[in-house]
């Protein structure tokens, strides 16, 4: 409640990945108050997607015990390139349906409230620091490193979006011009060819192909070989497992001094998958980032774990939203007449 | 003359190099009114540079034809990393004897003028941006490829300063992270390394000490093997040349395509003397950007070389100046009380 007696406003997040949808309330500082995860189905298509992510939407209200009335908007963060300004994906690998689908404003108007869509990396970063690891920070850059790496920026407060929407997208930045490695987008020498979950598994296999010995090959030869179990390996000192993770630990660390070469923000995270890795994995990119970047933020730029998880997704697109009805507000001196959607 | 017969105010900018201290005095559009150059002599210090700079922006207010009174601000562009808030050089190598010093203040003191300090890199990525190849856009990264590489970036019209002076500093980003040359401040991989004037010579001794087979062999043994020599053997379709133009078209484009998978803007541009390679240097370039990029930037970004050449760094730090005190002035409501010094 507000001084007045009145409550604080409320943000609808909603993270919408090429398996699951994520639903949360989360109140005026970033807290959730409930969230909920409902499969996407992505192969039945935008039309059916956006009565689930309304249905979803809805439940979740139900659930916090928020009244509709105290939202104030909504943010959808979404796989892919967005062209914000349209409130569209561009182009989705796992939403391959979804392309050009007026999806923020038919979803605005179904729940009656302003839509915004933002891409789902960027909400993650913008999630950390409203609510996270970065609330403490005015620029940070997140990178998610699961299958993929997801990577947003905060700078001064707001996301680096880019012209084209493809702001952040660090996962597909070049860090081996020379015979790099061919990436999911389908060039060469991309940091998420050397450092995602995937590139780790294809890097131990080719290990094993080439005749490395390791206690990773039994895991292979029983089709348990992951991501999770290489990492556990290298904690057990297996020799190719420690190579592999500071192989992984290397090419992330070039990501994050080029990022601090370039946008130069307080903090860069690492969260996804990865981040189990463990401490270990942290003080290894914290010093080949220390050796690598440039003074002084070689010093003083902090690498850490990102905090919120999976939750980050809609904290994030929930906190953008909230941004953005205030900054339109600040800009007409009223709360009337919004047509963000 | 406004229309209410007051001259529009003027700008003062100076661009402090290792060698060559330029001063300019321009318009309220960005336009040059008078300009000089004079030699930094660094070895003297920054007590007698202070000197230097204060006689320089003297003469050059008055071979302006303007008054003093109507020089509203004073914008210095330095070489090296900048504490923008602090007013002083962090470190620069080209004036080591000037780390610390608060020239900003101490200069602003002398001209009486609001005087803000910013990297000499970024100056010429604002003026670009202000009052030359840039003036349709919101957001562009200006390489200026020299004996270095320096670099700026504007994102929606501000400098990307970053939070240690670091913003924009992409001639150090890591485009070889796997057996990378060695760059000049000592790192490894960095576009600077495959890129810079003094890379292409480099690369090119090494190509005739192994053996290669090239008109450039009859200049290394006379002395006069520079970079300008190279790109000329390249436009006569000399072999090794071309080669050598080729990589270093690559290496940029690999650093254009990073800023574009990051910062994404409207216009990537290179200036510097590499800019006097001519049309067919940036043509390659634009092809190798072409086929790196992402969609839709591939298709969008412009890729372009700059227009204002050694007068981007004076144009550009007024016009930051400007923007600063006009940004100070719109918090404060009043022109009064400025502490920018």
């Amino acid at each position: 409640m507000n001084p007045d007696g009145r409550r604080s406003p409320c943000y609808l997040g909603l993270d919408l990945g090429g398996t699951n949808i994520k639903a949360g309330v989360v109140d005026d500082q970033g807290v959730p108050l409930a969230s909920l995860s409902v499969p996407t189905r992505a192969d039945l298509g935008p039309e059916i997607g956006l009565e689930t992510l309304a249905n979803a939407a809805n439940r979740v209200v139900e659930a916090s015990g928020v009244d509709w009335s105290e939202i104030e908007a909504v943010g959808l963060g979404a796989a892919g390139t967005i062209d914000a300004a349209r409130g569209w994906i561009v182009q989705a690998a796992n939403l391959p349906l979804w392309n050009l689908f007026p999806i923020a404003s038919r979803l605005g108007d179904r729940l009656q409230r302003p839509t915004i869509l933002l891409n789902d990396a960027n909400a993650a970063a913008f999630g950390e620091y409203w609510a996270g690891a970065g609330r403490s920070t005015e620029s940070l850059a997140l990178f998610t490193v699961g299958t993929g790496i997801g990577c947003g920026i905060v700078e001064s407060g707001r996301l680096l979006e880019g012209r084209h929407g493809l702001g952040g997208e660090c996962g597909h930045m070049n860090i081996q011009m020379q015979g790099g490695r061919r990436c999911s987008c389908g060039k060469r020498g991309h940091l998420e060819a050397y450092a995602s979950a995937s590139s780790l598994v294809r890097r131990a296999i080719e290990a094993l192909d080439a005749g490395a010995d390791s206690t990773l090959r039994s895991f292979l030869a029983e089709g348990t070989l992951t991501a999770e179990r290489i990492a556990r390996c290298a904690s057990e000192r297996d020799r190719l497992a420690l190579r592999l993770m500071r192989e992984t630990a290397r090419a992330l660390a070039v990501g994050a001094t080029t990022v601090m070469h370039t946008v130069d923000p307080d903090l860069v995270l690492f969260g996804g998958g990865m981040a189990g890795a463990g401490s270990d994995f942290l003080r290894i990119i914290r010093i080949l980032v220390r050796a690598m970047a440039l003074p002084p933020a070689n010093a003083r730029t902090r690498i850490e774990f990102a905090k919120l998880g999976g939750d980050a997704g809609f904290i994030g697109a929930a906190g953008w939203a909230r941004k953005s009805v205030r900054d339109l507000g600040d800009q007409r001196g009223s709360r009337r007449g919004f047509e963000m959607v």
